[in-house]
């Protein structure tokens, strides 16, 4: 395994220019191998904290693998990076498809590069199934953030839950960060739940809307509104103009019938034309705010505990779950039970009790 | 324990119409006492289905003990009542303190009482700690309900959990269908989890708002504007009615600007004052408007099948989560855990990793 190291992809990663000591003195460029992952966790946070793309990719390739020996090396690489402190912020950013979302994070990206940020681009987008899926095509979109050497983006991660997706894209933000990436911009798709689970991962949350105030922004998932910390209304140009300055009233006045948010930032409304590339930096500018009060408040490193407690909390309460739907007892017995209270012959909760009491006997 | 029933609030008991002749011939009246739960499941079962509200109030003292034998018979009874087909329509009402919900449900409950129906009042409120808490005071606001024989206000119930007080109070409406009661009212206060609890036990759910856009709007729990199948402001009235139109146009804009509901229902703004008691027959009709849709395209009564599943799963989850947490294990490591995530020492996935492994030793 180790040594077949000679197709194409491979060669690709030796241009990297960090190379660090193999401590076992072999022939590195033969580790080097997205699929071999062979190299030890201490070689690859090495690796990670000076800044190798292709040691950070096969990291993070082992964060989102299922087998259990990748799980506990990854386990020990993230915790390394977590005790590497940095300063970064993550931005979330949703919005229906169609809305521009690659084309403003190109140009969103190349604007933080521009003034000599590192950026990751990541994705939770757990209904996509297939690996690599949606934003693969996203980072050919990407040209030129794509081949910007201050820019990182990671295809979306495949996963069998949100959970287990939403737990990997948090451990490769960790590793993102000890790499030296300081803005991470975290997007998801603006259906289902991924946003919940993205808008638990982030500083800052943004929803980015069409202009118009009519059907236009509607098909945006309930709640969404709520919880943004900003609504960017894109493809604010030309013919649209108009329509996007409506929009933005409107959307001013439904977010101030929302109660204060913990963090007492009050969520801005702003334009811009990802393709014209005209408000961009006032997006920078409004997130450098939410930065400079909430850093003052506390609630910046306040939200980030707490965030982490939250996933503690979901991470648990997913395990439980898993062991409870999966057992055998249950698993035969849910059908016929489900039935039983679909047709009224028992309540939830004596439906509940007779599903724990199999659960109990088995486990 | 069983004869002693001399008090006053006993000898009220006695002055319900109906009183079903004891199996064992015993002097009935020693047995229907409060505080007494020895009356048989059968005798309570078919109290209730014959409209004694005494007996009714008895079984649900049963479904709110924690006790595990009168659990057990109240499921008992419970699980009959179900089979007890009934035609009833849910309704929740939700809204910030002093918005009116106490005057609206009086005006409300003795207009439908009017018309005919028997209305049953109930209340989820896990935050008030004391058991009898809120609703009580608001029995002796509901002077003329309270006081009518084709109404029933029941108490508050206390809980340690808001899934324990959901779940009592979902069979706690079962019971009150069974005794007739064609109309159940739940009321929620508008703030904490306590309305997506109760928006999942209803068929119809009511947002009462103050008049007024601008401050009197906020304060309103997030999501609950989304949620509601109508938005009834109240105190539309005398001077307040210029704001009153305004909120009008306002909130009708925003309840359009969310996606379409699974049941088709465009939700609805209305104007009421309870005081004054106008607008309070608009307020039956476009329920009656909602059930004819919702019973015609099949979302009626599909909703209460899923509402089932949902409390179901809410159930497990909960039982779950409470023997992880209540896990000796657990409970004595989870300090030390919880304290290395906040200072960055391990990832959430390894503290959950870490506890998980200890509930699994020890359960």
């Amino acid at each position: 395994m180790k040594n077949k190291t000679t197709n194409k992809q491979d060669k690709s990663h030796h241009a990297d220019n960090y190379m660090p000591k193999s401590s076992t003195g072999g022939i590195l460029k033969n580790y080097i191998v997205k699929k071999s992952p062979a190299l030890s966790a201490d070689f690859l946070y090495e690796g990670i904290i000076r800044g190798n793309i292709t040691l950070l990719s096969q990291a993070i390739t082992l964060v989102e693998s299922n087998q259990k020996k990748h799980k506990a090396k990854a386990s020990k690489i993230v915790t390394r990076c977590l005790q590497h402190k940095t300063s970064s912020v993550r931005i979330g950013i949703t919005g229906v498809p169609g809305v521009g979302k690659s084309t403003f994070i190109e140009a969103f990206g190349m604007y933080l590069t521009e003034l000599g940020n590192k950026v990751a681009v990541l994705a939770v987008d757990p209904s996509s199934g297939v690996r690599k899926g949606s934003i693969l095509a996203d980072k050919t979109r990407m040209e030129h953030l794509g081949n910007n050497p201050r820019a990182y983006i990671r295809p979306t991660a495949a996963g069998s839950s949100l959970g287990g997706v939403a737990n990997n894209t948090r451990e490769t933000i960790t590793l993102c960060e000890a790499a030296g990436f300081n803005i991470i911009l975290v997007e998801t798709v603006g259906v289902g739940q991924s946003e919940t689970a993205v808008h638990a991962m982030v500083d800052f949350f943004l929803l980015l809307q069409l202009p118009g105030a009519g059907d236009e922004l509607q098909g945006i998932k309930r709640g969404i509104t709520e919880i943004a910390d900003a609504i960017v209304i894109n493809k604010a140009d030309g013919d649209l103009m108009p329509k996007a300055k409506l929009a933005k009233v409107i959307f001013n006045r439904v977010l101030h019938l929302y109660p204060p948010k913990q963090s007492d930032w009050q969520p801005k409304v702003l334009l811009c034309s990802a393709l014209e590339k005209s408000g961009i930096g006032a997006v920078w500018k409004m997130i450098n705010d939410f930065l400079k009060i909430t850093k003052e408040n506390g609630y910046f490193d306040k939200n980030r505990i707490s965030q982490n407690k939250y996933w503690l909390k979901e991470t648990v309460d997913e395990e439980l779950k898993t062991a409870f739907y999966e057992n055998p007892e249950v698993k035969k017995n849910w059908p016929v039970i489900a039935d039983a209270l679909s047709k009224n012959k028992i309540t939830s909760y004596e439906a509940a009790r007779q599903l724990m009491q199999l659960y109990e006997k088995k486990s």
